[in-house]
């Protein structure tokens, strides 16, 4: 069995490994480029982990829990071009640094590179590998198109929501621990209970990360706090804040989101003390507990020793309570 | 057996039954748009052509070549972005219809279903379907980055530009061919043979859109003659003119080229006329007819009865003279 910290250098060094890079080079430069600027691995990490409950030899399954890893950073790379984001990680976004036709050929070839070493499995489970993550690749692209309309509308629900980031977000989080579960030969029942404890656990990454834009320290977040309300991101926070704020902060709240001119610091202080006000913090915490319980459940059905799953509910935690 | 007649049918019966559109709607609609746009569906076409060869069933791997039509319009839909074209078919693009975000996410989840549908294929033929189209995908891919990149240098060679029509246009028709014959279950060396056999066959493919762009006649080609001359696209005719004529003639091309203020109508007469005193029509049509000599010889080495070839002959021939 590894710790995590040794999945993640197996990971890493497998990472080093690979060349991405052959003719013609502005094709694959960028996929170089996206992937050498590291970011926390989580999906290959956790696909190993699901692995390692059943399995130690998880060197035979590197290449595809890359393949992982590669698919995250195309969706990313697509992303950015939709977002027209400057920063990924900290550095230029690829559209950026190149052009958007780049980006977008780019991305398409790291999709198919993505898709090759994830199939580098055994026969055995190829077919229920590729149809796992057809179903989790479409249900990403869902999820962004929901994203992309949600900016415009000032209407979206709570569930809308939850749907929305559980497809864009959850869905490849628990698709790589199915994967894992998959490729070590789990038993059906433990295969699918490991794919709804990844799909509350990814819930509970993307609540926490709407929470630390807020809430977190900025030394410790590595980005800036606020960011998410200075762009009027409908972030779980926001939605929250829009149905149960008093009314003379609902008006005030949306007064903020229309305003076009304003002072960056003033408006993230505003907002936030309305989030206070509201009790957001405690609502938004809530719904994380609530999740964390939910991936416990589900990871209580999986029958292995409760030794095996030590890791884990290491990794639970870190994600529950993470500060970046 | 079944004439391309038929075939085309079948074909479009099993395309009339897809129900792209599914929740949410905005990322669908552009894919039932570019699917319903007709086309001549040559690549689905020709990949039961190769299984006829084998086998009788075509109905059985259907959904496998409709699979291989929508990843050729995910690829016309990004290649349209980056190219910025305003049509398509005598259609809007997608990007135009509704934009570069639509056209780049609808293009992602195009592809997902293409992948999902060329993978129905039964498991003993799986892995070398998925791996030929990763591999057909692939080329693609970086045909397209030749192609963009060949805008900017005025120096392509005949032998660059070949390989690049290979990998853009070409691949795509000789995998096509190449699934179909394996899923019929062809003996190794055959399978290899048709591969070569479709590689030929796009070659004269796109060398007869090159020449049609030029020489075609403007009721039958469907499109306005000349677009090439205008944008100045490197086709083979433009790459070998630069190669063969005058010092005179080669001078006057080339200030054509550079030229910013003309009238249309002067240029595509001009540049035809310098083609025509070079010859260039004669070259083409050589080396079209070349391709089309090696493409026989490859169809030649497939070892089944001569009277199952007859469909294949009639496309060859087919591509070989068409207008449109």
């Amino acid at each position: 069995m590894y710790t995590i910290e040794e999945l993640r250098n197996c990971i890493k060094t497998e990472l080093d490994k690979q060349e991405y890079v052959e003719a013609p080079v502005s094709l694959f430069e960028p996929i170089k480029y996206i992937m050498e600027d590291g970011g926390k691995r989580l999906r290959p990490v956790l696909a190993l982990l699901a692995y390692n409950l059943y399995r130690d030899d998880v060197e035979k399954i590197l290449k595809s829990v890359i393949g992982i890893e590669i698919f995250h950073n195309y969706t990313l790379l697509h992303d950015d071009v939709m977002d027209d984001a400057e920063l990924r990680r900290g550095r230029q976004t690829v559209h950026k640094k190149w052009n958007s036709n780049v980006a977008i050929l780019s991305g398409d070839a790291a999709a198919i590179i993505a898709y090759k070493m994830i199939e580098m499995v055994e026969d055995e489970y190829l077919r229920r590998a590729i149809d796992g993550f057809n179903q989790v690749a479409m249900d990403v692209c869902k999820g962004q198109q929901y994203d992309m309309e949600f900016e415009t509308r000032d209407d979206v629900t709570e569930q809308e929501y939850i749907n929305m980031i559980y497809l864009k977000t959850s869905v490849l989080i628990a698709g790589s621990i199915r994967h894992g579960a998959l490729v070590a030969g789990a038993p059906e029942h433990e295969y699918k209970a490991l794919y709804d404890f990844g799909g509350y656990l990814g819930l509970v990454f993307q609540l926490q990360d709407d929470y630390l834009d807020v809430y977190g320290d900025v030394a410790e977040f590595g980005k800036k706090i606020g960011g998410d309300i200075l762009s009027n991101k409908k972030t779980y926070m926001l939605i929250k804040a829009l149905e149960l704020a008093s009314p003379e902060d609902k008006a005030l709240l949306k007064e903020w989101i229309v305003r076009k001119e304003f002072d960056p610091e003033e408006k993230i202080k505003a907002v936030t003390e309305i989030y206070n006000r509201t009790g957001i913090k405690e609502v938004v915490m809530a719904k994380i507990d609530n999740y964390m319980q939910k991936s416990r459940e589900a990871l209580d059905k999986v029958d292995v020793p409760e030794d095996r799953k030590v890791y884990f509910r290491e990794m639970m935690d870190y994600i529950g309570s993470r500060k970046n």
